[in-house]
């Protein structure tokens, strides 16, 4: 099968559009209905996010390589899988698809549409959980691509899942989606003074995770 | 293997029974064991939800397609898979089906066998909800059944299972499973008023998935 | 691979035995831990149950065909695909190790060793229930065997994952774990009393499951 | 694909230490969030391990093998699979690769870094439960690779997920994990004295595993 180039940036676009709704969405749910148990909310919220990413990635991989995430991009950019001017283009369709999943769940919410949120994540622990979390989510792309492609989707939405949980920033790792998140002041949201710090630090987790994946895999040639 | 055209109806009708006796019988326990707290009742809700969809297009996916829904059966007949005598006969078949799975559900919980729901599910929020939840349903189906059949059952279970969440109206996403919830006044109940809404816009958001999915797949003659 | 005929009862008997175990040990480890919400506790009960089933499944399937349950052994001598004298060996098999099981969950719990339930689960509601359980059980059992045996631990585990919730029993649907949970008045007791009506009828339902899916089956010839 | 000797280590200690990493993180978390439910948070810990499990060994299997686990090295061994100063070698890099996923959950959630737990998990159904819970994982792992290699990830993922619940002890099942978790006084940790006895009857129940395995498939010769 092969796409055109417009195929490959409406399936990012929608696919992290579908995304975000889905994180943001669900948080907004599980907030309202879980009466202050934040664990439970944020259980729920787990949920949702993991089945929707193995959705999204088993439907739309063979379109686009299901990214929905610039630092993803980025690397394929850096391993000369994908052109620079490519991966660009797909970053700006992933920013562009995540911003209108924020408007797509305060819609669906009965929540202003736009929203800038305050809700403060920083400090040195906030931003090393972020750099752990891309580093695991690049490095089992990276791995489970070679090792066996047919579980990206299954690894990629349980990476995430145990990542809501075993950093403290709750597993961003994707500079789209923080984009996103800053503009819903909501369970999901971040501020915008925080989100520059998280993307900084993606790009820095995802390079060492490819630094890693390299050093592993390096006896084989990857044609 | 082929299988009459008996054995396929009879398909759906069970199918979309036990489907149905799972989103209302699971809402009923859900309820009345989680002491008020409603986003433990919808979780578990949702896990049930997902796991026999999971089990349901397994079993019966080779006998009649597993559609047990009368959007996925109407965007068949659109797309001239199915003639539109059958399909009216399968959205038959689940229509009944359905409800007689509302009324199992009743009986395993010791509920009045028909009930009338009063339960609002009303506004453009949950009209748009519906959208987005039908959309995303059908959108996985075609997608998925192109990109790797073998991912489906699980592709749907997700989808529902974050569609839970991620939607205002917990992702009814199906005519048939609609129409048997008005009968039910119970967690997952719907009034009568709410549901004509419902299913209407689960039309338009199953054609807009057919559209975009087939922009996503044009280039590819599919025989 | 062949295997003893003492291999098959020892993988029946040890497999009874883990899945009893879990379902009697997660019983009251959950039970000890939720604080009163029951709905916790069957959800954390559903997981560790499902899980289980899918483990015990996969891993001695290709020995015994991980029956671990007499409906389903009586049905598969009722198909001749086993024979009579066969069929009762693993039965007892079954019930032995079930009843091990129970015994290893309480030592592991520091609970009396044996243990009479006192706990009543009785009525129509209840009865109607086990007979819908079971009916799921054995018919998505037959139906995924052809129609995808690979898919058959995950598919026998999500649908006990989803009986937990969608019956008013939650899902018994297994003589020799109904057995077992007689000797155990925890979470997942049941009275003895209770559990007679509950075998019966569970062999009803494993009959009905039989005779819809060889109707749903009936054009093709088995092997 | 053939790896290096370094490359294997790498593996064995970078999986190891993103497990215990989540083990530790995700249990701090779900204390952190759960308002005094431990159900809740166990709850939350075990879908964040059973996650990781599956993500690490689909990822890092095909380069060592993905143990991440003493006593699974010491059976390889032992089955002359592996050579025994190759064994020591893999349960180094787990133990030190552990004992630095602790080091990393401290540092994402401000804890001090290094810390000695106080939790007493002791007495003879603590100690049974670590027998039961062994047995279980390398069983799981000796009949899967046997019968179904392709669902190592799931079945191990799988076994824990349940073994957090049907045991007292929440499965450890692990000496490097459980020496890692000596080193956090959170809410997975366990004092040093307990330690001692959890890693002295991981290794019965892993041996006595591998003499059931061995059982159960005695007339098939290995490779």
């Amino acid at each position: 099968m092969s796409f055109s180039n417009l195929q490959k940036l409406f399936a990012e676009a929608l696919g992290t559009g579908l995304l975000v709704a889905t994180v943001v969405g669900s948080g907004i749910m599980a907030e309202t209905l879980s009466d202050g148990n934040v664990a439970i909310a944020l259980l729920a919220n787990t949920v949702a996010t993991g089945a929707i990413l193995f959705v999204l990635i088993t439907a739309l991989g063979p379109v686009s390589g299901a990214h929905f995430n610039p630092v993803v991009s980025a690397i394929f950019a850096f391993r000369r899988e994908l052109s620079w001017g490519f991966a660009i283009a797909f970053m700006v369709a992933q920013i562009a698809g995540g911003f209108l999943g924020t408007l797509a769940a305060h819609a669906m919410f009965e929540e202003s549409i736009i929203q800038i949120s305050v809700k403060a994540r920083s400090g040195p622990s906030q931003v090393f959980s972020e750099a752990v979390a891309t580093f695991a989510l690049v490095f089992t792309i990276l791995m489970t691509l070679r090792a066996r492609p047919s579980a990206v989707p299954a690894a990629v939405a349980l990476v995430i899942t145990a990542g809501y949980w075993f950093t403290a920033s709750t597993s961003f790792a994707n500079p789209a989606v923080t984009i996103a998140r800053v503009f819903s002041n909501t369970f999901a949201g971040i501020s915008p003074a925080d989100a520059v710090w998280f993307i900084a630090i993606q790009f820095v987790g995802a390079v060492t995770a490819w630094w890693a994946a390299d050093r592993l895999l390096a006896p084989q040639s990857r044609d």
